[in-house]
């Protein structure tokens, strides 16, 4: 089935930077023919069109069917949920459901409530900026980057075609299932979005701001770049996540306790500690 | 007395990452006729000398005396105190004694206790890459780059030398007390060193190392770049800043009990909470 799949139409609802960069990049790969997106926020279209997606053609974003062979929900989560409440019930066989958003669970519960026949899959493209929306989509980030896809029930089909876009977009499939992605991204993108925001506020009250400008240096900047981000955007991932924030933000105390212990054991037990955690690093960083 | 000054002879103690930008300023930028240097291994001096920093001349780390005009110990806080103390009882009134350590307290007070007549001042130049040792020295992030320089005693010609040296080189000279200068970088720069290592070990405590690396994007990547500095150099002035640090750590844990508190309060309630934090950053970020 996969192998005859030639989608001629994708759907992209949400023009933000996520929505943005795989419209980009659908174009300049050549996948499928046309490429339609739907957005409320006129100057969100706006800024995707100045960035260099010109869509097909521009659908009403409050309509209740798409008639597009690939759909992909790029929005925040509480609408995804809303989107797939809404188009789900008028999809067929003949389309593929895909979102983007950051956790996984509750997005894969919500497709499991719609027809059967629908091909659907929970996706998360892990590449982008910290500079919101459009203007700061950059889809030569996506060039190789992991694209989480979870399952949503037993369709091999749906799983075959959502790999089909992930690669035709020039990224690197990585299949696993919503709890287990949601527990790790809680922990490799969640939880340090929530340490750039407490690492900003603590630096921000450490004296008055032109000592405290004066006194940052590269490695604040690049240590709270992620507390940039769009506000309500990250506050929707961390609330659709919420479990497993908690209990990562639980494993942070405990790790920031081991380093406070180490100190004051002294500074070669200190650095003791500190490789042996970047040695944790090096490991789970390295290209795969 | 420090329009006079015209120092012939610079002798950085230290070719690690920092003495080693130093020394590429001091040369590019036409300061003082010689550079010396010392450094008792002999692979960081060859790394210095790959990164560019061809000496006048190469110091026997381990003599008492020196005779350059400026003398910039360039080296982990502890053997800062060691040379303070070694090179300290030798030095003249003619000479300029400054270090680059990133915790000032201890420093100063170091330097109090050597001759009332020679010019000491605490500096610590606040730019430099994650990569440790001169392979990372980049001297072009000088340019601009805050310079903090702390007095020692009431000696207007100390601090007007250090000024001098500091303008030559093409950094923006900030003069703050050791005090002030500890609170601030404790919450600048050492906490986020030590959020870092933190978030690394919960990362890859997240799952098997494949599905972590897989799950990980470019905001994991900045968020624990600091990660990859020398354990033994973060560990050195973790240890000497270890009061603040700690006081750091607490804030710090405040900071994300706020974050958790709003995401048990909803999704708008957390926007709020996080937009209020970001405002904080752009503050304290900004140009001046």
């Amino acid at each position: 089935l996969a192998d005859d799949w030639r989608p001629e139409r994708v759907a992209i609802f949400g023009m933000g930077q996520v929505g943005t960069m795989l419209g980009l990049r659908a174009r300049s790969r050549g996948f499928a023919r046309q490429i339609v997106v739907a957005d409320p926020d006129p100057g969100a279209l706006a800024r995707s069109r100045a960035a260099g997606l010109v869509p097909d053609h521009i659908l009403d974003p409050g309509s209740d069917g798409c008639d597009a062979d690939v759909i992909v929900l790029a929005v925040p989560v509480p609408r995804i949920l809303e989107l797939i409440g809404r188009l789900g019930p008028h999809l067929t066989g003949d389309q593929l459901l895909i979102d983007t958003g950051s956790a996984k669970t509750v997005v894969v519960e919500a497709m499991r409530a719609i027809p059967q026949e629908v091909h659907a899959v929970g996706g998360h493209p892990m590449a982008g900026t910290e500079i919101p929306g459009a203007t700061g989509a950059k889809a030569e980030l996506l060039e190789g980057a992991p694209f989480a896809l979870t399952p949503v029930r037993d369709d091999p089909a749906a799983m075959a075609r959502a790999r089909t876009l992930v690669e035709a977009l020039g990224c690197r499939p990585v299949i696993v299932g919503a709890e287990e992605h949601d527990r790790i991204v809680a922990r490799t993108s969640h939880l340090p979005h929530v340490a750039a925001y407490a690492l900003t506020r603590v630096a921000a009250a450490a004296g008055d701001a032109d000592a405290v400008a004066n006194l940052s240096g590269t490695g604040l900047r690049g240590a709270t770049r992620l507390a940039s981000s769009d506000p309500s955007m990250v506050a929707a991932f961390l609330s659709a996540n919420r479990t497993e924030v908690r209990t990562a933000l639980a494993d942070l105390r405990d790790a920031l306790d081991a380093v406070e212990a180490a100190l004051l054991d002294g500074p070669v037990a200190l650095a003791a500690t500190l490789a042996a955690a970047a040695g944790a690093s090096s490991e789970t960083s390295r290209p795969s």
